[in-house]
């Protein structure tokens, strides 16, 4: 019944043979590694005015060289990665650089915050977008967490499904979006030189206003600079890409990055122009749309793509993700199990654990995830500036040819990311401290799980661990509930391994029980011994425990194995089961976890 | 720290030689178990008020032959439990008396109904105790819920921690109940006789009344009756009492029906002469309590102690509960755990049960319980009905000296028992139409239960089922994940069992892979036979469980029994778990379930 859901929600399994089938192209990856960068232009430009209309709206005309550079950050940041995208082929990221250019721990930091960043994209994301959805139908407003949810476990079963059919389903939507902001860039620019536009000239660029501060010009350049999240996801991603993936990563970085230089700055243009002030309940790019459209039909196709890439935007989180946790777990800093490919060949626990953790925050803050949005550019600031310092460091290093221009590259993205990462610290530090506490904490688990792996390894590796004594005999003890058919089987596999010696075991919770049982067992199992516990507390694992417990020290002592052997009673049906003790389970979670014993169940299969 | 945790809450376990100290003295038993039948004092004589001002207030004078006709039916059900409890001395209730006189479904129906009100009972009583507590402090009432479930939480750590512990504490809020409701009785009385009561007089009795109705008559009286629910607690718990316990039980049950008996008279004496009218917000014991003594200490020591008994009424639940479902489990009608004695010789999956199951109800109705009160007193009446008809069949057939006395008692009150559970039917139909479908669903089950249980038994009979073949030999598997001190452990537990054949299983995802492995295995242990498989899927349990089910299958033919000897890591910390593939753990679950293997897990307990 579940496998047969399983194939519903995610399809056939793929062969292993399969995963060149899987590889996607430009124009896919473009969408779906893309999303999170491009939907920052839904908010990126009205940050910058939020800041602003603190001094007033005289100073919006800072807006345009603030945009300018905001857009020089954006240069300088696609052009270093796509110099990490040469220099580590095959996926780079963050991790990986500032590892192997900084050492383990920046490398720790920058992918503890990667990781932390990649769940706060998808909750943050599906929250703005729900929002923005239930904006249009009150009537669902209520239901935001639980619509939140459906969307976060739509994804999560699209990305189990696999890259390609990810990608197929949401090239469209983000597509879509890019569109719908060109022709709006494209109609209200026109607007704009026609003169035919309603509001008053916008305050000159380059006018004296009072109150205006460096400061406040730093903040509005952070703020603004939230756009520039999601920008390191195509580096991450590399191996998702069809060869020769490096290029092809490569060209997809530059296109997305030409793509949101272009709407970044059309959209901050047309808000200078407009006169536009941003409000609690109108978006700004709501209020362009409305001026240059009217409430018509291209307003309401500018606002649903805009919705549906917020939500999409998550998505990135869904294809970088799982790809830095394979990078963490090949080093052994987190479990293992992110290793494994699932059934569709994509890394499924990644994929799942980051949905599970996006709903566990979308619960916790009852979907309203805006406060956590510097949190969030922070926490991609962070590994920026790591990894543009180690691709420095690098440059320096070997100095390959030319590697001056790539250097100076680097280190501009370097200062740039510090500069806006410090500006975060300094500007909201009530809202970004907490990355002080987690990121410490995360590193220290990181460094634990690593120990953890590292003393399993020795304890395994035949070459450095002292071998185990050979077993000389066994004793086998055979715990009995009464004089039955089950009994019966257990004992007769019992004797057909011939161990040196079989205890059976019975335990009593009264005197004149004991006796009776004892006689009994005398005529059915003469050439068998039987040991009667008393069980005062009606428990049957404490004398249980005990005894074997006294039996294996014994053994020990001349090298003896002991083995429990258990009877399990296999019911026909499921519900069954809570009709019967499940002593067996019980024993054998005392006794494996706690002692060095072996286990043996015997099933016994009901028929009936 | 669970085990702490425990001892906390229910204290040492108790030796099963310490029974005898659990036994309880008839003071304590009417409190824990009248409390039930006490606290419907509360709320019973308003029943009848609220179906008679349907007609005017001027019919409220019939409250008092109603009233009579109440008494009459009580003093009915006293006598008629009370031969119940001779005549079933250890322990009797509607189940066993059903099932001994009328048969195994009437028994059951009994049995079903009962087992269901008890849940009900914990359920309504908590229910309305907190909404007793939430109307005094009203910003508490948004918490309803919350505070319902913590009350049966208590309830159930308490009677956890065993009979005589619970009996203790809460016989003073009982008694205290008492004792309010007799000095407002007498002071009430007094007021009365002394003409100092405000009131107009209220009409006389025996005035004619238009619009009054033989139906309207009857359906006041079930009402009214359900102020007798509960009555038949202390007769499922006559092995809770000291000896000589049939003595003590019946001497209790005297005693709460002249108790009952009072208070209810008492109440609807004073309601007909104070002229009460019910009134949606004030409860009628409320109007009582201020009418006689103003709002001052003595208003707020009855509203409080109403409070507490309400909720206390619970405990008759937790009382009859388990003892109920013990005989039921004698019987295999249930589950056998609930033939299992706790720690503290509490039947205590009977009460951890009954707490879930109404903490389930609670949270389902958001504790809003009064509509299920119908249900739940048509759910006494029902066993009420059987256990009376069958005390009538036994005197009938045993006819025992001075059988006709007895006979007109238990048929009086079997009577007056169908009637109003008729009444119930016919006017609340609505209300308690469900019993009807699950009583039959109830009933199924329990036969379903002890079917599989026979089936079970029959199964284990020596005598009647066929012996199993003789295992001749023994195929061992060993499945490997590599080159590793834990294989190499399994491999000496397995060699030293001496079995016919050693099989090693590799499970590889990648072709080169399966060639170097071989190759290594070759040289290190070249006399044990590897079988690699490959897996195009990266599933494990796949392809291993078709190679077992081959193997299986020829084992079979010579009568060989094949073992899985399985290596489990035991890390130290139990976190480290979730660091390891648990592997083992789902091909256990796979074949044990699946198939006719013994699996034999090999602890490997890591050192760091």
């Amino acid at each position: 019944m579940l496998t047969s859901l399983k194939r519903f929600l995610i399809g056939r399994p793929l062969k292993s043979t399969e995963l060149g089938e899987q590889k996607i192209n430009k124009t896919k990856a473009l969408a779906i590694l893309s999303s999170d960068a491009l939907s920052s232009v839904a908010y990126g430009p009205e940050q910058i005015l939020i800041v602003l209309i603190t001094v007033g709206a005289a100073a919006f005309w800072y807006s345009i060289p603030i945009a300018i550079g905001v857009l020089f950050l954006l240069t300088a940041l696609i052009l270093s990665y796509r110099q990490i995208i040469y220099a580590y082929p095959h996926g780079g990221g963050a991790y990986i650089v500032s590892k192997s250019n900084l050492g383990v721990n920046p490398g720790l930091i920058a992918g503890g915050s990667l990781l932390v960043d990649y769940i706060l994209t998808v909750a943050v994301s599906v929250s703005a977008g729900t929002d923005a959805i239930t904006s249009a139908f009150p009537a669902l407003h209520e239901f935001n967490v639980e619509i939140a949810i459906i969307f976060v476990i739509f994804l999560t079963v699209l990305n189990l499904r696999g890259v390609t059919e990810s990608a197929s389903i949401l090239a469209y939507p983000v597509y879509l979006f890019v569109l719908a902001l060109f022709i709006l860039i494209a109609v209200g620019i026109y607007k704009i030189v026609t003169g035919d536009v309603s509001a008053d000239l916008p305050t000159p660029i380059g006018t004296p206003v009072a109150g205006i501060s460096l400061f406040i010009l730093l903040r509005a350049f952070a703020s603004g600079s939230s756009a520039l999240t999601g920008v390191e996801a195509i580096s991450n991603a590399i191996p998702n890409f069809k060869d020769p993936a490096p290029v092809n990563a490569a060209r997809t970085l530059m296109m997305m990055g030409a793509l949101l230089a272009i709407l970044f700055s059309g959209i901050v243009t047309l808000a200078y122009f407009y006169g536009v002030v941003p409000k609690a309940e109108v978006t700004v790019v709501s209020q362009i749309a409305e001026e240059t459209f009217g409430r018509n039909f291209m307003y309401f196709f500018v606002q649903g793509t805009t919705a549906l890439i917020l939500i999409l935007a998550a998505n990135t989180g869904y294809s970088a993700f799982p790809l830095l946790a394979v990078n963490l777990a090949k080093d052994k800093f987190i479990p293992r199990m992110f290793l494994a490919r699932g059934d569709r060949l994509g890394y499924s626990n990644g994929i799942i654990i980051l949905g599970l953790a996006s709903i566990l925050l979308i619960v916790a803050f009852h979907a309203e995830t805006e406060h956590l949005i510097p949190l969030y550019a922070v926490g991609v600031f962070i590994p920026f500036t790591l990894s543009q310092t180690g691709m420095m460091l690098k440059w320096l290093r070997e100095k390959p040819a030319g590697w001056v221009p790539k250097f100076i590259t680097n280190t501009t993205g370097a200062v740039i990311s510090f500069i806006v990462t410090l500006m975060f610290f300094l500007t909201k530090f009530s809202q970004v401290w907490s990355i002080l506490v987690f990121l410490p904490i995360i590193v220290f688990i990181f460094h634990r799980i690593k120990k953890h792996y590292d003393a399993v390894g020795d304890q395994l590796r035949l070459t450095t661990c002292e071998p185990s004594p050979d077993i000389k005999g066994n004793v086998m003890i055979v715990p009995v509930a009464g004089i039955t058919h089950v009994v019966e089987n257990s004992l007769k596999y019992a004797k057909s391994l011939n161990p040196d010696q079989i205890i059976a075991v019975y335990v009593a919770f009264e005197r004149e029980d004991e006796k009776k049982f004892e006689e009994k067992w005398e005529k059915w199992q003469p050439d068998i011994r039987l040991v009667t516990l008393h069980s005062q507390y009606r428990s049957i694992i404490g004398p249980l425990t005990k005894f074997v417990d006294t039996v294996a020290h014994k053994a020990k002592e001349g090298d003896y194995q002991v083995t429990i052997v258990i009877p399990q009673f296999i019911p026909k049906k499921g519900w069954h089961n809570i009709l019967h003790n499940q002593s067996s389970l019980l024993i054998r979670a005392y006794l494996l976890y706690k002692r060095d014993i072996v286990i043996s169940t015997v099933p016994f299969h009901l028929k009936k």
